[in-house]
């Protein structure tokens, strides 16, 4: 059994209310039931946060048992060098995903200060990215 | 009636304590009253947080329901991203106020990240730049 | 009676003309005499012109005996030193007014190299950027 | 019969009389005969300012009646956003032209702030840039 | 049965030859008989080039038929405009993959030029990126 | 009876087929055809290629016996010192051209490394681009 | 008795528990006892917390106060304005310390956005960087 | 007998008027009594203009005849470039003189677009820098 | 008997028919010969391409085997990363070379993108500059 | 008894001389007294130099032997790689001081190209910085 | 009795060796006796070193007791930082002078870091620069 | 006989002290023996020193009399203009060499200020960078 931590950052809770048009109508603790049933090899642990240094203690909390972390940090992604610090200083690997292609989109979403941290990274795929960063994970 | 959140970010709430030659003994709750008597065909929320994420948080919490969100970001105007996406995100318009010329000041605060997704900015007229806002947002 | 100058630099002559799905068929000379019945307590002066230099002369002649101004200069906002330095040399004091979100544009118009010299900044509220600018003037 | 204005900025007055070793003895206007001989299907005007607000009144004078509006800002052209605005605000497409070819000149002269706004671009040709500018919008 | 075609840019033809203590024994076609033998629901077709312009040329010549493109551009991918416009150009979505976590090595390594023109990057999880890539594709 | 060659760099090949809501359904090979019937005082060879170095020995081939070069380079254009080398080195001159307005789409498409070396540039006319450039070869 | 309050920026709970190789198997807390023996005359008060907004209301809430603050802001040094402002804001001195010579570590670390608002400095020291602070206060 | 030009740039008519303890109570027209008297042996014409076009016209009405001519440019210094191809294509050496120690004030008045044409640069004197360029200019 | 690799690319087949007052009436070819006749003691293999892929394709083919690589990569020195990783993936040490001090010429080419692969670089020594790599090689 | 070497870069030979009102009377000499008395385990040795050549003499000269240098390099800490490597090239660690806070002065100041190659450095406490570095040497 | 120094920085020795065609035959020693005949009320020193401390040397040495320094201070204008501090630090007004005209040559020597120092600045007279500063000092 | 000079900028007196194991035991003096047996056709002169200005004194004695310098600026490389100055202001050839590959080290070590004026650059060679300068230089 393997344990798997996401954690979502700023802005992420309006996932299903915001623009429904653009990311459907399914909020994240929808898409986290599909996901569960799918892997059930998988103990999968969800939190959300909109406060970086919760999003840290987060990280530390879970980074020193858990057998993989997946990373949507949001707008925290282009800014964080705390967030950097707390993925370098734990053990578990960090996967970074994001649900639309950042790089097609303003300047400033190009750039990831996260990134060196973790294990790898897996954008543009909606949803799904979460569940390539769980096969990434489980591999 | 217009249903207004007025939102003070990091150290605005030293407003009467800091440095009273320059700002005046008048505390923003003070402020807030004069505020509240002028304008009785509005309701005037009021909250302030040191805490970035928790900045976020109010706005998706009055974000869908109120008229208007005047929002005074202090030093997180110039680097949250993250808010940006919060106003974004949201269906009430924001404007951004400044009590001081930020422009007149230090480099790093002629830059605002925020403003792009604001209906309207405002600043350098002390605190009345907050009451303009009012107005800007009822007319 | 307080005595007011609108100075309207650059392309503004073409208000009510240009675009009219976007600005609307109203030419700023119209939406003048609104806001003259509406603040009769203010005498407010018209000047418009695409001459950088002739803004300049208009600012050098109000700018010791009027009690404000409200400059809108266009795109010469973003590169006219000479503008900055008239509006550092009076005594009157300038409010910048825009009517755009200029922060929402294109990347050369988010600075502006006059704001630093002026008492305040207004701007994305549609031509009431001017209305509010009178109030913060004569509270 | 197209209506046809050709507008030089800058400095392009002096043409016949500085450096003829280079640019020859021919003053502009000499040119401009030969043009309006060649082109008799076209009524062709001809501007000259130094002055960068009296550039912006032609454009806006001629921009709604005249097919086709062939501009040589000369310095202007690296520096004028108001220009930029101008050519913008107009329905007549404007054809941006350089006797020289700037790129292979000083570093500042390889940027042109107004070219975005123009149909095209044609440079290095010597004078023959404007009667190429002229094929191009007679076409 | 999907069609998919996986392109691997300059240097990657040294796969299982170059520091084997890093990068295995295993050399690139090693490792795609394992792929086919995983997906049998796809034809997975294979083309390496060290020239920028065959690497295009590929493009075109799958971009308007397969059902997708898996692209790992080596160093094009931090220079190549070119590569952006070919992927632009054709009807098949391409996904980014590296191999290594780019980010955590040289600078010139952290930006890509061709991810806005992607569907989706993958990075980071070794030569499993390309299995990750094709299970994205193939849902 | 004038030699002119037209060289077309990257992804110009899928003129026609590409976006033809844009581009039209005319290939580079039929307005040829055009050109050639319409300048038969001018022997016209074509060359297209998707890789840098056969641009350069095009270049190279036609450099010291031809009239005259027309060189789309494509996106090289915004890269490739190279070809800005090959130019310099041969005697006949080239003119740059472009289909649209570079200048009015992404940032990286605003800077040519190769113009320095080229005769003229003529840009932003559609294929009559082409068209000016035989024009300004052969005058 | 001298009052003084260190505070201990994000990831700074890890101490002890992170690489012990590096930063041996010290606790913080185990430090701090060692500075209490050390320095009877100070009455030293320990803080520490991931999140930004608290680590400015403790500033808030001992800075009007206490005789000095020892800050290690961690990452937040390199990136947070509020912070500053919030030095700024108060009456106690404050004194940057970081454990390491962040100098020679990534570039990101060189710069910090706090120091401005400091009275001094001490940096590299490792753990004793915090004692020398103690006696640059209470000297 | 020597014929000079002086020539003033924008806010410049405001000397004797603006911040008299800065500048004292003399205006330019009576600072030129002056230096008429002291140096009987020039012929010195006097222009001022905050329009950057008429500058431009000056230059060039004189610039052929007149011996010398001493140019403050005020604020149009930093950004005219129009201004440095005018003093190029003339042929009468031109001086560049500052009252104040521009390099001592804000950064964007360190840099001088014009100072590359000029024939010298004198600056920081007071109104004594027009001296000195009448000196430099005579010998 | 060493073995050697002289690998020249774009533009430089066409030394000795280039500017011949400059670079002189001797090819490549000629020159070699010299540098055979005078290094009997190793073998030297040419090649020249102006295609940056089949550079690299040369690189891979001679880079496990040969005792030395002397290449001049042209303009790809200061643009091909993809150079750059052939370098690094090889075992045999690469000497740098260029004809002329390209410190000494436009400010593009003082940047190179290969340096920091090879082993030595050597410039400004005309032709002989081959000859120092040599000499550096077989030492 | 430990070995120290303070060494004092360009114009701190003024103190006490310079701006009493503000460095106050005590030449750095006079100090020196002070320090002396205070730490009689340490052998203190002084060297003051304005060339920065002769610094580096300095630090070659006690590098090897003494048990730590205490540097204030003045001027030299923004620009002198030479002292970074002359830092890098002995055994003895070397603790950077500024007397100011070079952090709140100008912007020039910000950047010590020195830190990284220091084992630490205070800044800020007045002359007391240098007591703080012996202290954190002998510690 | 007015007290000068003229200072002459790095490599002004070789003047009237150097490039006679450029700079004369006149030694700066033949050049200093034509103005001590010329300004007999006067007593001019002259000092020049190639060492950058030797010149701050100096610069403190008279700093406090001469009416004035003239300081062509050469390359160390545009890199000395420490040079600045000097003339901050003492009492006497200093004139930065330069023969040619430093704008007008490369890029690098548009930048003075001592200009801000100085009382005022005089450049591009040739060795009249040096007269102008006795005359701006002596006034 | 040829006469040649070699001079080592700072810290370059501490080969065969500094880290053994990378640089060995040999000191340069040394090395100069071997360079002197092994080129008896050379006279070579040798001169070391860590200040920047003497190196200029040394480069201005020799420059008009010797037949070849051989320059190791050391850190001075990539920061001093004067002796980019000095060596444009002698007649003797001078070739820049580094014992190390600068380019594969710290990025502040890509750039030489003095390359430009040197006759030829020679890095990474160890030691023998000295011998192929003079090869390079007698040829």
């Amino acid at each position: 059994m393997k344990k798997l931590q996401i954690i979502n950052g700023p802005n992420l809770n309006l996932l299903g209310k915001r623009e429904p048009a653009v990311y459907g109508n399914t909020s994240f603790e929808g898409y986290l039931e599909v996901l569960r049933d799918k892997y059930p090899q998988c103990e999968i642990a969800y939190y959300q946060s909109n406060v970086e240094g919760e999003l840290i203690d987060k990280i530390h909390e879970v980074g020193f048992s858990f057998d993989g972390i997946i990373l949507n940090a949001g707008a925290y992604t282009h800014t964080s060098i705390a967030l950097y610090d707390a993925i370098k200083a734990i053990e578990t690997p960090v996967v970074e995903v994001h649900i639309s292609n950042v790089h097609a989109r303003e300047t400033f979403r190009h750039t990831s200060v996260i990134s060196a941290a973790c294990r790898g990274v897996i954008l543009g795929f909606g949803l799904n990215s979460y569940e390539l960063a769980i096969i990434g994970l489980i591999n």
